[in-house]
């Protein structure tokens, strides 16, 4: 099986996050797994907030990419798709929420995980869980939104 | 007056987002005018989402740097010091959210502008308004706590 986001059309593969076509980008993967969405990150050096921790910036944007992917994985699901075989359908983030709950040590791999609360025709509401390790040191909140035709080809 | 950021003790001016002794980060600069703190961001080419739009993850980390150092700005003035001139209090992000109201047109500098609606001993809650030219793109909600002992000096 396929990571969810090298599955996007090539005109959509360009986000800072994860787009595997942005050279300067996070490139962020996320994989189905039976209804739910698993990341890993090793954040790098440079990504830090105080020393010792790191950046919640960075934290967010995992959190953003990764939960977009999880809930186009889970709208897939709900059609009847085969999230990391068919095409991944690009959703836009409507809003983000992260509560930073303990301070993030640098050095351990990250581990996100989503599942979908809500799946609707439209938009999909994600829960998000950030592991360092045994620890949950965020946990985000993502209104998925399926790409508006008005955004599609822009620029 | 300088940026509040440039009064962060040396020790906690690592930040990616807005550390100025970070190499690779975002210098995120941000200054207190009578009560309102005010940033302007230039996005850089790689810093999009989808063609000819600005990457959320971006917006999230200028909305958490900004709205934390316009968190310290208001705490300061509570207490009679003066944001921009004495060294600014490094706050950390207890929670992040933000609204993405419409798509974020790269190519345009983007201004925030925050305010603080509640500023207590521990905690600022700070509301902050991304603005690309006219449009308003994004609004974020920050709860901006002060950096705990346990924090300080750590790696």
């Amino acid at each position: 099986m396929a990571f969810l986001q090298d599955l996007y059309p090539d005109d959509y593969s360009h986000c800072h996050g994860c787009g595997r076509l942005n050279p300067h980008g996070l490139h962020i993967k996320s994989e189905w797994r039976d209804g739910e969405t698993v990341a890993h990150f090793m954040p790098g050096e440079y990504h830090i907030a105080l020393p010792g921790y790191v950046y919640g910036g960075l934290l967010a944007s995992l959190v953003d990419c990764h939960s977009i992917a999880a809930g186009a994985a889970a709208a897939m699901h709900a059609a009847g798709e085969l999230p990391g075989r068919d095409q991944t359908p690009r959703f836009v983030t409507g809003s983000l929420h992260v509560d930073f709950l303990k301070p993030t040590p640098m050095g351990i791999e990250l581990v996100l995980r989503s599942r979908a609360e809500e799946v609707g025709a439209r938009k999909v509401i994600v829960a998000t869980s950030v592991m360092a390790g045994d620890v949950e040191v965020a946990r985000g909140k993502v209104t998925a939104v399926r790409m508006p035709s008005t955004m599609a080809a822009a620029g």
